[in-house]
């Protein structure tokens, strides 16, 4: 069944292997009329692009952004915008080894069990390459964000046990982890170093802080803005946990302490405190919205692993390769692309909310 | 825009308010031939109902559930069966001073900011009571798992503070909170004592496990079976948090912790562990699916709250009313109620994924 | 797999069978803020109830619609409406001679290859009083349009060989064919009063003129406005054909004759003629949109049929009941009901379309 | 709004413009394990390919399709299929004239009200080269159906004022306009002469028949399978009518000759006639599955027409240029290639309609 696709007014569909000819997103319900900023676009494939620093894996990819529709004279035409990569460094030989195993950790197995046939090479559609397409509609989102006022600032909350203690936002770029607290980067650093001497891998946490919403954004049941970040988040690979505002903090609190009072302030309805975390019942409260996701640590070590072959016999690998001792830095950027597609597509449902509205858009 | 659905190949449409004519849903994709167990739907609502301990809310709801088609000589015929339950017991003068004001922690005021009108009656759409819908046709899709050899168990994993430290799954059904730990429900009793003596309320976290799921269910992208999951649950209203398998514990661990080992077992793929939580890329790993949810403590609370009146006055107020101290024992059967939707949709979708099932299917 | 709902934006989910204990519909997407006429929507109920001349069935249905959610002190709230019609006049006796045989031209044999169970009552599911949900919904949607300028009208163009030549609209409400030709209805009397004698049956053509539809309604692709009109007609009970514009016709016209040319008209762009029918490209021209569905003979005829039975014997059957010698004047009402709310999903849809709107939308 | 999708279970995602870098298709939801024969798949590429007779343009468009994903070592692997083709003979000059006129019987005028911006080269989006994505993936559709016994022929019914008088299944492709009747094809061609000699076009009549289709598929109420062949197939640009079975010749039939008597014959139930044209209440009934699609003349005339410009001003144009005398012999397998997409929908959708059939699925 087609399961390839997110959104409903502002749709993507990604495609591609790891190892395949190339891995591509179609962006569909794009407004006529905006002016694509295509720097910042490759900016953001570069934000998850690999190799960027000792902790990330050594593959040169250059993941040149191509767009192949949708775009007149620099402005978006309505139709759907076509992006593609090339791939190109590809090493297929260093997965050969890998054609009747099923590596612990990954989608190898449940693959083989649902589709009976298998791209082994990489990881096939279950590579993380798969999140180019997801970043270049991110850039995309982001950029009709921008204009409506919506701002996101995405970051590693924490690698492993190492958990940021202030934040700085200019910190973010200047460190290999993209932690917003400069200390906290010098500890992950340690952490990370012993962590790749004993072949091991490392997680972390990802937070996002998302201002300029305006109030009462989202659907009311199935479709709340939280469930549908959650969804959006949680289908991310290596993703295990959501949480938005206080989220498994609150489960241990009272209604006291988690109650957010309203005040006004300058003429506005304010909250006083944001346990909710920006979403009161699947609706944007005014306040920033603030989630976490819970990233797991690369499933490709080179410790030895016991696992079993296709043909049902027990065996001992060895992930030979060059991998992530920890993705989470650049999760970052795929988070936040996921969350900006989510806003833009509950922003566009939102305008058929109110008959008024409606007449106003219509009848002037 | 339209986002009362849930589900593509199993969908359920809800609808209702809280002191409205009566509540329901529409389950469309309900196989034909099913013979459903009407006690057991019952049974099903009446573990939502409220009015079962003093920790629950002393309102006297019947919630007795009528099906008004899509039956047909006591089995379903294929086409959607709509059920409802006719609201009775609504007290709608204790809302009634609630009109203008903005309650803290409820959906009040984004309402307000996203349609201009509201029905301000116990919370109107945005109430418990709309969890009903869910219910029922959880109850159908359970029906539905059990002949595929699929059960879940739900149950309170904490309350406030108190967390469960043995599991005894005839426990869930003796105690007020649904908690699989006598002792632990206990300690749950004398914290929710204290809550009720300070006007406050409490939270907790609701677990759920998954028994017998083949191995290779969900989609490989955007509709991995965990992010479905985490979608349906943090649909429901109170909800901050979702997280599968080791979850935010996770983030924290190594590669060599968190991968889970194969291993043949009679002729079987098993796994030695299960951090994944029964899920690796999306799909059904073939071992138990474990999630939790955190819940927020119950917002309704007679404490005196600061908040603001739709004409925009700061204004003090103290909810009365009948209210759960606690949420979560009625929210187990909702959790497990979507999650079972979730399975039902994920199995079904799953039918037209190998080519050579699909002839076997029709020309055999 | 679910089936039962139709729009996207602005989506209708219909339940309920001929004989059961009510049909109904949830309409969802509907926006907050409008005062719904409940006097005009049962009027539209009352459209298409049957026993309002001699050319329609005798049976009395009263169709007493019932609104159980959505609404709040006269005005639709944002959140899903609830409407229900209980059955009343359920001769169920005169259906059980037909539980073991396939009646020709109804779906009773297609339903029992797809699901193996049936309820054979009046048709089930797929007899004409599914339709009382989509008039319901299409009430709504009419009454939506109207405020946005959009006006619907509806009529048989022509009932078996009889076709209407002149045009008046006030003639419509007057005969019992919906023709909106006097002469017309008189000389279709005379051919109904002949199929009646002989125990047969008669089709006919309805056509639908819409007018005040606002340019660029619509998307380019696959949801073009007409192939969404099609969909929509298409999926009532006994329509075998649609055509816009010029339809059929055009297809032995030339480009000179079937091209419409443009010309400025009081500072606004017009067309010359209008043998597009109002859409170009999937998107409304801003010409009256015209389209009409080719109705079918009522199935339902009391003279000998051949037939077999559902345990593979030949069998002669005579259908003794209430039926329409012609459906199509009931049908008037079913037609613009399906057409105004893939008007009003299609004028949702397109709020998204340009980012100068979206702008001014949110930000203004 | 997105609306660049088509289909559920099986789903395609469409991209590109007439003179843009490239035109594709995204094909979501094919099953694994099908060997898929590039050359046919090619061969369907070349059947809406230009240049093949006088009576199409002359424009030379090699068409060649290419694979960028979902395939290992020959076979699907269940994960999505992404198809290309490259532009390459664009002569985007010949349009520069046509950047501020609106030329009749297309969609620039109604692209300029919705979008406000618009590609004028060769029409843009809305350009005939927008249906290569669509034979891409209905050749794909093809071959999932011949395994399961399913065929489709497609072919002209008439050009024109000219009809067929009989059928030759192997003339179709032996003539310029898929006509299965030589003489015809004859006709056809004077006519044509005629024409193009006074710089005019012609539209006609597309034909498809569906062999082997099990009988119960599609659904009862909305999707419809008539429905949904009518959207597909009304979704291609130039259609202005579908009709299935009889269709409108129905609507001036009468009961008794329009509906289908059944009989046994060697064990199974079969219609004696299909004036249903193989489809009863929206599923297949197991005959021959008949429809119509009536095509219009081709827009592009070099004839002086009527217009106006984009700063609204009345112009006279003359479309020079290399355009189709008439569409028809190219969009019979662009309809071929929609009814296939359906099929292939519907087919996999109906895996879930019985409970003993997925019981049968995932316990045996």
């Amino acid at each position: 069944m087609a399961g390839s696709s997110y959104g409903k007014t502002f749709r993507i569909t990604t495609w591609g292997e790891s190892h395949g000819a190339a891995l591509g997103v179609v962006v569909d319900g794009v407004p006529a009329g905006l002016q694509l900023d295509m720097e910042e676009l490759q900016h953001f494939m570069d934000r998850r692009k690999p190799g960027q620093s000792r902790y990330t894996t050594a593959r040169q990819e250059q993941d040149q952004i191509e767009i192949l529709s949708g775009m007149f004279e620099g402005v978006t035409t309505g139709t759907p915008l076509s992006l593609m990569v090339r791939n190109q460094d590809q090493h297929s030989n260093d997965y050969s080894n890998l054609a009747e195993v099923f590596r612990p950790g990954h989608a190898d197995y449940t693959f083989w069990e649902k589709y009976g046939v298998r791209d082994y090479r990489g990881g096939g559609r279950s590579s993380g390459r798969e999140t180019i397409g997801r970043v270049a509609a991110g850039a995309i989102a982001t950029q009709i964000l921008r204009q409506l006022g919506v701002h996101l600032t995405t970051y590693a909350r924490s690698i492993g046990p190492v958990t940021i203690r202030s934040f700085d936002e200019e910190e973010i770029a200047r460190n290999a982890f993209a932690l917003p607290d400069a200390f906290a980067a010098k500890e992950a650093e340690a952490f990370l170093e012993g962590c790749m001497k004993n072949l091991n891998s490392a997680g972390g946490v990802v937070e996002c802080r998302i201002s300029g919403m305006p109030a009462g954004i989202g659907e009311t049941v199935f479709d709340k803005l939280d469930a549908d970040l959650a969804k959006a988040v949680m289908s991310i690979g290596a993703v295990k946990g959501f949480e938005i505002g206080d989220g498994f903090a609150a489960a241990q609190s009272t209604g006291t302490d988690n109650n957010d009072a309203f005040e006004m302030r300058e003429g506005k309805v304010c909250k006083m405190t944001n346990h909710s975390g920006g979403v009161l019942g699947g609706m944007s409260d005014g306040s920033d919205i603030v989630f976490r996701a819970a990233i797991k640590p690369t499933p490709s070590i080179s410790q030895k692993q016991q696992t079993v072959t296709t043909s049902g016999e027990n065996r001992e690998i060895e992930i030979i390769g060059r991998h992530d001792p920890v993705i989470v830095p650049r999760a970052v950027v795929v988070v936040e692309s996921m969350a900006a597609i989510t806003l833009v597509d509950a922003l566009f449902a939102n305008m058929s909310a109110r008959m008024d509205k409606i007449v106003d858009f219509y009848r002037k």
